[in-house]
């Protein structure tokens, strides 16, 4: 792919997170001229990286942008939030509680930046959105234009300037269009939507499909049976989606479709090579220390649970794959419990929708 | 997979076409004791069935179910079609009119058959549907009685017993029904649906999409781009549905996500082959030669491209691929153009939708 070109006015964005994404996308925005500061916890990494143009711990084959600067380790000031254009969160969900809070003093509700989200997963504990991370941290005017980009998007690829597309969303359209300017490229492809909270539950619960289509290939089943897992398993996402207050159609984009199926179907993905190994006999514990760090579908699988069970939505395979993770089932007896439901309608949409989701607007201000 | 039991009463039931997939499913039937004629064109394979329950030209390593009796090559007269529980078509799309045609005199209004079809693809020159040459052929109470049957299932897999699922749908939800009780085992799990119109504009359309997947694939681009063809695909294929008529959700489905995605990621497939050597420089003439016959998608590229025009929806790579193989537009420079379309919402389904469906649905008497 060729050098990208910049289709709107240079910007200063700063990335919270020095990890495989939030390296990637300062990379891309370095990479169009804009002007992009890194945060990151670690000294080291922060000097090694302002030095060498590399990041020691992730993409290490990757000579990075020098539009990019890397700071920290404390959290960025006010002098140089008031700076910003654009604030980025790669952040692991699970520590975006407690960042958001330390930041939220440096914010200036005047002149708030545009505020870009792509972590996923569910708040452990909480198992609240991030949607509602941002509200109880921030107040309900940051969530309402914060916006989020999700889709299928290997870091490694993107680096490569790989051909690459995501879903843009956010309940301020004109935020979404916003962050679609500053990263749309040829080889980065941005579709706008309205549906951030279709797009946060794709992004979380398809880690837990993901496991269960690992679980099969291990198990020895082929393609017929991947591929069923993947589409009940969209089903089932669409469903509880819809059941939460989402639309269905958000579920057949790349933040839904696009992604389940680059992570149900690599070896690449964290949540899969659980399902596999687990598919091969080996416990939880074993893959969980040999891993290094928990695969988030792992814990996504927990609020998952909770989710399902306050909303009394049937969702065989999440539930499946809760009792392999937490109840010791034997996963072979979990597959054949699965192919002995009785037949059933291809999607069954939830009658009574939008519980959780009408609580949310209503915290956010968007519905009475 | 332990040996299946029967959930429904013996049919007998009369499969039409012994190529792969009509033999997998006459196996399948076999395999649950049902009483399953074969029909072929070919004598000789007619005999060789007969006498070792092998099929020589397909699935040749697979022993066959001695329920099985293969008949022909006359098309079966009337005394063996009243017998009849169920007739089961697994004819290529082009040879279905020509066969309808001839057996019409033989079937017997007063008490017809279950008719299921699982061929896909749009017939070349009338780009009609099977619904349509079903009422064009058998009249309309035949084609609102039809059922069809489609989901991601290589034959070769069936025929293992690796657990497969499929959608089935009829405008008429007691066949369905119907056919979901003699087909459904924990290896073959059968959902019901009412949007055949959906189900066969899915089973078609997926394989254009299988040829820009291999296109992708044989360019060298790799996992992020191989998902955003697929789900960019999705979009397209969905929003030409919704203006045809059908319901969009079917696209979430077994024949429509399901399908695309165990075609668009195997080598299995012949349509996913044709865009892989497509895309490493070969020219179509070259393929087809090699491949032996045509694969589905390059003929329905030709239908699809007269319908989206009717239609006036936007679909750039089912565009570009018809471009490809009629036009001679290199694929390199067809990715390009690809890429380089601006930023767009993400799902942008028609206004004004249903005209095609319509018009089908007045046919058959279900609208006036």
């Amino acid at each position: 792919m060729p050098s990208p070109t910049r289709t709107c006015p240079p910007s200063k964005v700063l990335v919270f997170g020095a990890g495989n994404f939030g390296s990637c996308l300062a990379d891309h925005l370095g990479d169009s001229e804009h002007e992009v500061f890194l945060w990151a916890r670690e000294a080291e990494l922060i000097n090694h990286f302002n030095e060498f143009h590399r990041n020691p711990s992730y993409l290490r084959d990757h000579q990075f942008s020098t539009n990019i600067e890397a700071v920290g380790p404390e959290i960025p000031g006010k002098e140089l939030i008031d700076k910003m254009d654009v604030l980025l969160f790669a952040i692991p969900t699970q520590f975006l509680r407690e960042n958001l809070t330390k930041l939220r003093p440096n914010l200036d509700d005047k002149r708030l930046p545009l505020l870009i989200f792509v972590n996923k997963g569910i708040e452990i504990g909480t198992h609240a959105l991030t949607l509602e991370i941002i509200a109880d941290t921030c107040g309900s005017d940051v969530a309402k234009a914060a916006t989020f980009i999700s889709g299928p998007s290997f870091a490694k690829e993107i680096v490569q300037r790989q051909p690459t597309s995501v879903s843009v969303a956010s309940f301020t359209e004109t935020e979404a269009q916003k962050a679609t300017m500053l990263f749309h490229q040829p080889h980065f492809r941005c579709y706008t939507g309205s549906d951030p909270i279709g797009i946060e539950l794709s992004g979380a619960l398809k880690n837990v499909y993901a496991i269960a289509s690992g679980v099969s290939d291990g198990l020895g089943f082929e393609n017929n049976t991947r591929a069923m897992i993947i589409t009940r398993g969209l089903a089932e996402m669409t469903g509880i989606g819809t059941a939460y207050g989402a639309s269905p159609l958000t579920f057949l984009g790349l933040a839904g479709v696009g992604d389940l199926f680059l992570t149900c179907s690599s070896s690449n993905s964290r949540n899969y090579t659980v399902g596999y190994r687990l598919g091969k006999g080996e416990s939880l514990d074993t893959i969980t220390k040999t891993l290094g760090s928990v695969a988030e579908g792992v814990s996504t699988a927990k609020g998952l649970k909770i989710i399902i069970d306050e909303l009394g939505v049937h969702a065989p395979i999440a539930t499946c794959i809760y009792e392999v993770l937490y109840e010791g089932k034997d996963v072979k007896t979990a597959m054949r419990e699965l192919m002995e439901l009785p037949p059933s309608r291809e999607l069954n949409l939830p009658a009574t929708a939008g519980g959780p989701a009408r609580k949310l607007l209503q915290k956010l201000g968007l519905e009475k």
